[in-house]
């Protein structure tokens, strides 16, 4: 199905700026069945050249010039305040009026969330929209989150992360019952802390649209035995900079070993193609949307490559396409409903104590 | 310098009994320069044909008769209850009636702490002993903890796993003055939750004998950035099983891209005596102390084999030999008298407020 879809992007934002986003776009547009259009926020004299280099792209964009670029080092405080009028700034404006279907950018994550946060609102309670991670493994990819932007969260809040990672897993992946846990230290009721134990008594309560598969453990990320796995901010960071810590020494380690005898390196130069498919296996996808926004704004990696922005545009196009929002505000009705009816004492006495 | 020491054992823990802790005991004996001697807790019967198969180990143990076992899947609650008399039991005993300098076992771990705990008490204010790994890295191995017994932890508590784990790491890896660190989820002082920043206050007060290098985060584990990590056991717990399902993840993926193609089989069994030592350098260390108590003992891997049980004892050896407990006992006077001086609220005034 053709659709005419409109991406606002930030091209300015990443290490490399225009000479990556842009031809980011012509892949997106490549890689699309859909009749793709773009809002270009950015200074028009750098843009022009690049976008000369991709006859692909003549008639499907607009340029909106701006000098002003959020630093990558900016602090996000300083971003809101003296933000407006910046690429980041207009292109997320453009969800906010309607003129664009989703904005991106691979600029400072800090400032773009407090900018998306300040333009768009959060559609729910969570304070901030929870950072999402497509965690690699056995089966393909799980959507973990929180992975830092909220610190503390209570029950609630954690059910809310199952029920925006849910419906984005389902946009972003094409899972049509995607299955949710709770990450914990232990499969059985009365393991863990309060906050994960009354999320599993909510969440398994039945009264959501959710395929809610119990408590999860650290190693069942790599497993991929559930498809969303939910946690607060400070665990979900600890655990994504755990993994990255350890394959990068694991892989270092490997390196070093198959440079280490001369039987090592002529093996490993036998291995080679096999072993890129594998190192390439082990790379983190290079974006994630800001969930729970009343609109769609996508983070790129500042470091992505023209192939990682594109497929950013890609993650862009499949949330606007989806039910996504109504699928979110489904299931947030039913969450008002159900702490309403039966709030946090049933919750407390379904978990029992340990 | 030759010590007479004496090491309690449970002969009849772990998945393989007698068979493997044995010639454990033979192999400590061959690698320690100190006159070790051993209290075997066990069947008789079962014992005697192997020990008669270890001649290095006559004259050097006293059988201590049981038929009673603590069973691997026992609940620790029911080895409280039942396990008095078993091998598990009458060799946490010898620990406390002085007989023995220290404990080893290789049996079921909760029942072995929940033992261990109410025959030996704690000696600090942690309610259980923290769970200890040593955690494979680029510079050697750091001392981690808590790895899932005591879930939630006050700032106080994680200091005391501070003192703790110092004191241990000394001992265990002959490091004099170990670095410590406390897990975060940045390295400012405003970030992560309050307990994480109070404990990071009082540490950094300067008032305890602690070389405190301020906060790390999940990739520092693998990096060894600092000797010795504290969280609580809930962050611990996660990011251990983390760690250990992206490995276990990676390495099947190259385990598999190795046998994909020919030229990669090929190249693999080229490459295989390097890759073998790679492999070996992932493998955890098979012991870990129960810290805190009043007497020393250590828990080895349930699957360990008799190299890894005699590493057990030759750990439990160092410990004993080591001035661990007074250096303990020392930093927890320091700690009393500093939150009696000027408890949490100026820990919480040098922390700041997010």
């Amino acid at each position: 199905m053709t659709r005419s879809l409109v991406v606002s992007i930030d091209a300015m934002g990443g290490d490399h700026g225009p000479s990556t986003t842009i031809p980011g776009l012509a892949l997106a547009v490549q890689n699309s069945k859909d009749n793709l259009t773009f809002i270009i926020h950015g200074n028009e004299g750098g843009l022009a050249p690049e976008l000369a280099r991709h006859p692909s792209l003549a008639g499907r964009f607009e340029i909106r010039h701006t000098d002003k670029v959020i630093a990558s080092d900016e602090k996000p405080a300083n971003a809101v305040r003296r933000g407006r009028g910046s690429s980041m700034w207009s292109a997320v404006e453009c969800v906010k009026t309607g003129e664009a279907h989703a904005a991106v950018s691979c600029g400072n994550t800090g400032a773009l969330m407090a900018i998306s946060l300040l333009i768009l609102r959060m559609s729910v309670d969570v304070e901030r929209p929870p950072l999402v991670v497509s965690w690699p493994g056995r089966k393909g990819v799980s959507t973990v989150l929180d992975m830092g932007a909220n610190i503390e969260c209570d029950a609630e809040r954690l059910v809310e992360f199952a029920i925006l990672g849910e419906a984005f897993h389902r946009a972003a992946h094409g899972v049509a019952r995607p299955t949710v846990g709770v990450l914990n230290i232990g499969s059985e009721d009365v393991k863990g802390h309060d906050e994960a134990r009354k999320a599993h008594a909510i969440l398994k309560s039945g009264k959501f649209d959710i395929d809610y598969r119990g408590f999860v453990e650290g190693d069942d990320l790599s497993k991929n035995t559930v498809d969303v796995v939910v946690t607060d901010g400070f665990t979900g960071n600890v655990a994504l900079k755990t993994a990255e810590g350890t394959a990068s020494y694991i892989i270092e380690e490997l390196r070093a070993a198959l440079t280490s005898t001369l039987g090592a390196k002529l093996g490993a130069l036998l291995a080679r193609p096999a072993l890129r498919i594998f190192r390439d296996k082990m790379i983190l996808p290079p974006s994630a949307p800001f969930l729970g926004l009343n609109g769609l704004v996508v983070k790129c990696h500042g470091g992505a490559d023209a192939r990682g922005f594109g497929q950013s545009i890609g993650l862009a196009i499949d949330l606007a396409k989806s039910d996504f929002a109504s699928e979110i505000e489904r299931n947030m009705t039913r969450l008002t409903a159900a702490m309403e009816a039966a709030p946090v004492d049933e919750a407390e006495e379904l978990s029992g104590d340990a």
